[in-house]
Order: C-alpha cells, then sequence, then structure tokens
C-alpha cells in the first residue's frame, strides 16, 4: 500500500455531507484512510424556488471545507456527486456551476437511476448478492434496483428519503397516529410503482445511513458480538420493534436509544417504515446489510477502471487478499501454508466429511493467519483474530467471519474455543474449528522455518493411528521438531487417533 | 522498518535455550520478530566430568534447530552465547568446539562478570533505573550487579540458579522443611560475600525468565489489568504469598498455578527464595521487572555498537520514537500535533499547575495518538491504545503508560474514562486525564489538514472565558471548523470556562 494513491469521494446528500478517502492501488488494494460526516440538511426549507439560501450556505461551507480539506491532505483524485436535493431543485444547476466556479470542485448531479447503479456497484462488492433486490434509503430520495446475477438491471428512484418523508408528514413529537397513517399511506402508494417487488426472486440487500443505523440498533439489542455490520442480517421482527420503539418515544427519548445517531433520531421513523414495506412487499424476512453503499461504488467505479462492469467475481477471495495485502502479509510463507493446509484438509475428507465450504473458510485463514504480526510477534494469533473480526470480510457471514477469526486465532496454540462469538455458531460449529484450526496449525508448523521446506504431505489412517508423511528435499528437521511440539496433539484430539510424522528423508544422525 | 536487518541472539542458559529474532535498524528503530524457547536443561546430571551425554545431545539438537532456523528464515547476524552450565563443565570446550566445527555456529562463552554485564545493558534499555542493584536469576547461576548513575559498577556471580539449587536441595515434593532450612541457608551463606547489598542505595530491578514468571503469578492474582510486565514492580508481600503456595503445592497443583509456567513449576521455589533474600538483605520493599535481559543486552550492543555504553540516555524518549517508527507514524503530523499540545499546555500552567513530568505523558500520546490507524482508520483511537499498551513503554511506569494508552483513545472523541485502568491511577488522575486529554483533542483538531496550517497558538483567560488565538498564514477554516465541532466542549469541560477560538488571520467570506 505503499505507493497507493489518494482517492476522495464527497456525496452531497439531502441530508448529509461525506467525504471518504481511499487509499488504493487501482485493481490491487484499498482501504480507507478518513471519514468526514457533516449533516447538512439540505432538502430543508426546499420549495419550488429550489434550494434555501441558508441551505446553500450550510452545504456550500462544507464543500470548501472538503475541497481545503483535499488539498492539504495530498488527494490525488476527488470524485464529486450531488444527489436528489440537487437533483430536483429549480436552482440546482446554478449551484453546482457555482461550486465549480468558486471552489474549482466539479459536482456531478446523478440521476435517479445513476445513484442507484453506483449504490448497487458498492454493494456487489461488499455483498454476495447474486440475484434479488438493493434497497438505498437516503435522506431525499430512496433507491430500489433489481440485480440479476451480480449486474445491475434497472435501479427505480422515488421521494422516499427519511428527510423528505419526514418534511412532509411528521409534524408532532412522537409522530401522531394520523401522520403515522399518512406516512404509510404514501410509501404504499409510491411503492405500488414497483410493480416487480411484489414476485421478487433471490435476496434484499439494504444500504446507505439509515439502514446501517437501524442495524447498529439492532445488533446493540441483541448483544451481536462484532463491531463490523458488513453482512449483518436486519430481519422484518427486529425492525418491527424499533419501529414501536420510535413511534412512541419523544425524541428527546429515541436520541437515547443504544446505536441510533443523535442526529437520525427525528428522521429515521420514515426510513424505517419505507424498508418495512418493501419487506413485506418483497415476502422477504430479512435483508443483509451492506457497508459499502454510493460512496464506494463510485470509487469502484475508478478502482476497477479497467473493467466495463466495476464489480469483482469472486468477492470473497479478493476481500481476503485485500486485506492480507493491507496487512502486508508474508506472500510465499502464507501461500505455502494454504497449500499444505489444503492437502492435508482435501485427503482426510473421507474422515470429516466436509466440502468446499469449510475448505475456502481454511484456506481465508490460512492467507491471514498472521496478518497481526503488523501489530506485534507477542499475542500475533490473537491480533490477527482482532484485525479480522474489526475488518470484516466482503462476502462472508457473520457466522463465516467469526470462523476465520477464531482459526486464525487459534492456529499456533490453545484449544479452540468459541469464547463471545458462540452465538454466531451453528450445531457442530465447534467440532469444525477444532477440526480446522488443528489442520492449520500443523500447515503452520510444518512451514515453520518459512522457507517452503515441505513440498508436500501424504495423509494415510487406520481405525487407531494418522500418519503424516512429509515429503521434502532434505529432512525437514526444524519443521519436524516443532511439529511434534505443537502441533500434533490437537490433531489427535480432533481427529480421534494417534498421530504419527515420518519424512520421506531420512534423518541425519542425531536428527 | 523496511529496510531493517534480522539479527539472532541465541542464549544457551542451563535451563532453557532461547532464540530471539530482532528486526532492527541499528540505532534507529528495533522489534522482536520471532521467539523459540525449549527447555533443555544443559546442567542436568552435571557432575565433575562434566555436561552428561544426554544433556549435550539435547544442547546440540536444539542449536542445530536453531541454525537451521536462522538460515532458512535469513537472519542477517547471529549472536550465540553459553552461559553458566558451559562455563563451569569440565568438558565445556570441547562442547563449544564441536558446535562450531559441526554446525558453524560460534558459541560465545560468558564469564560471570559479563553475564551479568549484558543483563544490565538490557536493563538498562527497559527500565529507567538510575542507581541500584539489577539481580538476574537464571537456571544454573543468579547475577547480582551494582549500577550507578546508569552505568554498570560491578556484577557477581554465584551458583544461586533456580535449576542447580534444585537439584541439591529438593528431592521430595512438596519440599520438605529440612530441604527448605538448607536451601535457605545455602542462598544466605552465598549472599553473605555481597558485602555491598546491605546498604544499597537506589532501586531493585530484576530480570530473567524466573522473576517474570514470578511477576506473572503476582499479576493474575492482583487481577493486574495491562498484558506487558514492562516495569512492573513485584513487592515483598506478594512473594511470600507465592511462596508460601510453592512451598505447600505439590508439583502438580503448582503447575496449574495461575500465570505460572508448569515447566517451570519444580524449580522455580528456589529461584523465589534467593529473590526474597536479595529483597530482604537490601531492605528493599519490591523490585521493578525488567523484560529485557540478557538477550536484550546482547542486541543491545549490536543495536547501539557505534556507542562504547550501548545504552540509550533518555530511554523514555526514545522508547516512545521507536514504537512510533515501528508503526510508521506520520512524522511531520505527529511533531505538530506534539508542537500544539505543548504550547497550550505550558501557557495554560497557571491553571493546571501540572509540570515535566505530565507534559512528558501528553508529548508521548502527542506522538503516538494515530499509530491505531495501521489497523484500521474506523476505531484508530482504540487501536492506537490497544498497540500502547500491549507493547509497553520503556522506562514509564504502568500507571504513566495507562494514562498515555487513554490520551491516545480520547484524541478525538467521547468522555475520558479510566475504565479498566482504574487501579493503575492516581487520586487526581481522572482529572489529570480529561485536561491532558482536552489539550492533546484540541491540537489535534488544530491539526486537521495535516498542513501545519496552525502556526501556533495564543492562550488567554480569565474567570470565566478562555481564548484560543490562532497564529497562521491563511484563515485555518478547516481546522477552525473541526475543532468548534469537536475539540472545544471537552476544553471547556476541563477548564471550567466557556472557550472562544479565534484567529489572527481575518476568515474569508462565508468563513
Amino acid at each position: 500500500m505503499l505507493d497507493s494513491q489518494r482517492i476522495a469521494v464527497i456525496d452531497l446528500g439531502s441530508n448529509t455531507a461525506r467525504l471518504i478517502v481511499m487509499a488504493a492501488v487501482p485493481g490491487h488494494s484499498y482501504r480507507l484512510e478518513d471519514e468526514i460526516r457533516e449533516v447538512v440538511r439540505l432538502r430543508q426549507g426546499m420549495n419550488e424556488d429550489g434550494l434555501s439560501e441558508a441551505a446553500m450556505h450550510r452545504a456550500f461551507v462544507t464543500l470548501r471545507l472538503f475541497k481545503r480539506f483535499c488539498d492539504s491532505t495530498h488527494v490525488d483524485q476527488i470524485i464529486a456527486t450531488a444527489t436528489s436535493a440537487v437533483r430536483d431543485a429549480a436552482n440546482g444547476r446554478a449551484f453546482v456551476e457555482r461550486v465549480q466556479q468558486e471552489l474549482g470542485l466539479t459536482l456531478r448531479i446523478l440521476d435517479g437511476e445513476r445513484e442507484a447503479y453506483y449504490g448497487v456497484i458498492g454493494a456487489l462488492n461488499d455483498v454476495a448478492l447474486r440475484d434479488g433486490a438493493v434497497v438505498d434509503i437516503g435522506g431525499g430520495s430512496a433507491q430500489i434496483s433489481l440485480v440479476s446475477d451480480r449486474r445491475f438491471v434497472q435501479g427505480w428512484s422515488a421521494p422516499l428519503g427519511a428527510l423528505a418523508l419526514t418534511e412532509r408528514f411528521v409534524h408532532s413529537d412522537p409522530i401522531g397516529d394520523d401522520e403515522f397513517k399518512a406516512l404509510e399511506q404514501e410509501i404504499n402508494r409510491t411503492l405500488d410503482k414497483v410493480k416487480w417487488l411484489p414476485n421478487l426472486t433471490g435476496d434484499l440487500v439494504g444500504l446507505g445511513g439509515t439502514i446501517r443505523n437501524l442495524a447498529r440498533v439492532e445488533a446493540r439489542r441483541s448483544g451481536y458480538p462484532l463491531v463490523t455490520m458488513h453482512g449483518f442480517s436486519l430481519s422484518l421482527a427486529a425492525l418491527e420493534q424499533t419501529i414501536d420503539a420510535l413511534r412512541t418515544l419523544p425524541l428527546a427519548k429515541r436520541m437515547r436509544l443504544p446505536g441510533l445517531r443523535s442526529d437520525r433520531a427525528d428522521i429515521i421513523l420514515a426510513g424505517a417504515l419505507v424498508i418495512r414495506a418493501i419487506l413485506r412487499r418483497s415476502g422477504k424476512e430479512a435483508l443483509t446489510v451492506s457497508v459499502h453503499g454510493l460512496r464506494e461504488g463510485l470509487f469502484f467505479e475508478y478502482f476497477w477502471r479497467h473493467w466495463a462492469e466495476p464489480v469483482i467475481a469472486d468477492i470473497r477471495g479478493f476481500g481476503v487478499l485485500n486485506m492480507a495485502r493491507v496487512y502486508r502479509y508474508h506472500k510465499k510463507h502464507a501461500n505455502h501454508v494454504r497449500f499444505l493446509a489444503g492437502r492435508v484438509f482435501e485427503q482426510l475428507t473421507p474422515l470429516h466429511g466436509y466440502g468446499d465450504a469449510e475448505r475456502e473458510l481454511l484456506a481465508a485463514a490460512a492467507l491471514l493467519h498472521d496478518i497481526g504480526t503488523l501489530i506485534a510477534y507477542d499475542g500475533h494469533d490473537v491480533h490477527s483474530q482482532t484485525l479480522i473480526l474489526n475488518g470484516g470480510l466482503p462476502g462472508f457471514t457473520p457466522r463465516e467471519l467469526a470462523l476465520i477469526g477464531l482459526l486464525a486465532r487459534y492456529h499456533r496454540k490453545s484449544m479452540p474455543e468459541p469464547g463471545d462469538y458462540a452465538s454466531l455458531l451453528q450445531p457442530g460449529d465447534e467440532l469444525l474449528l477444532m477440526r480446522l484450526a488443528a489442520i492449520l496449525r500443523l500447515a503452520e508448523y510444518l512451514e515453520r522455518g518459512r522457507s517452503s521446506a515441505v513440498d508436500d504431505v501424504a495423509v494415510s489412517w487406520n481405525t487407531t493411528t494418522l500418519r503424516l508423511t512429509l515429503i521434502a528435499d532434505q529432512y525437514p528437521a526444524v519443521e519436524i521438531w516443532d511439529t511434534q511440539r505443537n502441533a500434533l496433539e490437537l490433531m489427535s484430539r480432533a481427529f480421534a487417533r494417534e498421530v504419527l510424522l515420518d519424512s520421506t528423508v531420512a534423518p541425519t544422525e542425531l536428527g
């Protein structure tokens, strides 16, 4: 990441203006480097003449600060866009021209379809959605897009943004029953136009600040053990609970609702009702949260700019590699550990009966097992787990992420335990964890010298014994010694057999 | 750290053989990269003919593995030494020659004085000892050294190693009363020869596996909140408790004593008694643990090889800088935040009344506040704290370390709280934390653009108001804006005044 560029994406929304700075080597690796968020409420007081003076002033000052920030922090590339408020305002173009002239900042106005498109591009680079719909609740508008075979098919934008709806329908605190009814009617009236929604096949994915924040509220309520919201599943049932709270509590109390951003407390109910309506109409029980949205979509168009479709096919594989690259993994060592672990895994298939899904978790953990050394050698197994669980991995479910983190945690010592993450696991996962950890640990110690000394492993067994034969050029003394000391005990527990280690090459004297 | 060398130090002790690999740019920065520990028990079965065949075989095999490990992991420099067992054995030199011939590994036999010297060099690079004594309890011998003005004066080595004493005096489990008496008598008889011990001025510092492990036991018992043992104070009272347990429990139970390494459980009592005797004789209530010892001393001789005395004078300052360098800090930004924080701190002295000690903590936190971004931008304040508290900082007390970590934690948001580290703080430290965090946060946001836009700050106040005047070339719009939003509230709480922010440069229109 040392020769990386700094790419800024500015998104002037109807409620919030956001700046993110990504450090990236296009096509290779990326990471978030900075973020600034300012509630501008650009749409507030908007009328047929367009944006209000006060709102434009707030937006202008914020954009100038963003621009100065980019200049002083040496951003190489600025991608700036404006969405529904500017798009819908009579004076929107004039505002954009003024920004261009006075700040030298080119604000690209996205039409509804484009706004939807970029949200989908962001989501497809974060969640493993193949077919279904992507919902983006903004401040001014909401976008619903149809996705087929990981491609954007069509997007539809409607004035169902949380701020826009609140301004039109909510005038008492907490919301009055009539207001609530009117709000629901308007949402239903508008959604009637989305003919394909009722018989939607596939999954629902949600993005945008409103949905992330509603997920955060549920995560807090349910004691969700992960920090990242990557792939969080927000159920209709959970949403109903939150809506009841938002509907009955006065603003002062809503602002203290655990997980809820206080500067959203006044408008989020409207957004929650839109999501509920979409869930109900599509007949889905839950939606999956994408932490990537419009801004990331714009970024990925740049990151994958040599492609027509700025979407990676194998999102999980690339996500793992991106994390490994960002944390400067030792490529040769990690690759060889992954290879050896895979060889042992596949030969043991008759014993454990696992398949591609489990193998993918093992391979991911093998590539990431040492990234914690960037923090410190002491406890690097724990640090690797921290990096994996804090960062999150695109496309993996919370359960899979927890398992990958736990595998990294137990790659060198101790008896594997789910600990805080037990609530994410399924029946049988404890045994899976022990067996995959045993295989990963074995591979790690077979590559202890970090020199690919062990070319391959031949695995054989009977009812009482498991035999591991190392194939190497010379007798791999370091590997055999450290494997004996540190890896065989867990292997023998995991596969309920005495484990024997030998080599195709004879030991030298004193070996 | 990218163009760093890999330096291995091998230490063949009487009980344990250890290999550490340091990544270092000599005179610039260093970090531990790998460590292997093998209990060889080289002294076991030693007689007038010297080391036993079995012991030499164990040692030889381990050394060969260490050598192969160094070769395969591309170590640039190997520093290998042997201590008391080889030193005292009739066949010691023969063993060293064989290692030289067969492994191409040059084992340097350290005499007692040199062994003591290197332990002191390691300790002086880890703890802020000026005058006093350094105690190193090994497997075969124990070293006691006199230190004056941060220099090694003289070292004295005696056969008081934990393994040596255990082999001579302990034959029943748990230890019999007669054995216990004989052991204490031998220790006292031997320590009588250290004439300067009874009227020792200054502090006691302890190092070596035995002492580190006894500290670990006390840390576990007392719920010590830090991971690192840097600067841990092991009191005589705590040691007495541990000795009682070690004396009465059978081996099987001792092995399960929290914090105790099971492979030391059989010999550690003897070491504990030596330390107790030294504490009693020197009339000290406690000793400070150095996590650095002989191996690090040998390393520092190489690291500081352009100096006659391989000891850094300002150990705290260098330790902070080393951590900042290892974690790739942004030098210009960190330096400017430190400068601005220092300027505010010094001008506010009449209000807070703090001095150099508090200023040093603020400066350390300023240099380290962003190192967590190496892990991730999201939550980098928390990550910075983790790195500081896990790594530990040479020369700082646990209280000081906790405060530096907490300052980094609260450098951008939230109300500072001691949390898990309250037990390490003193009365008044909560206010200190809030005030230093307020100053650090102010400096951070005054440098938000990371471009040294703010040259200086002039601070003035009356009973109700605190005024901050920014001195800059142009109006520092980004800094004023983000400081207003994020830094002034805590400043006003910390100094019980309304805080006003202005600039020597007039704002531009719309500013």
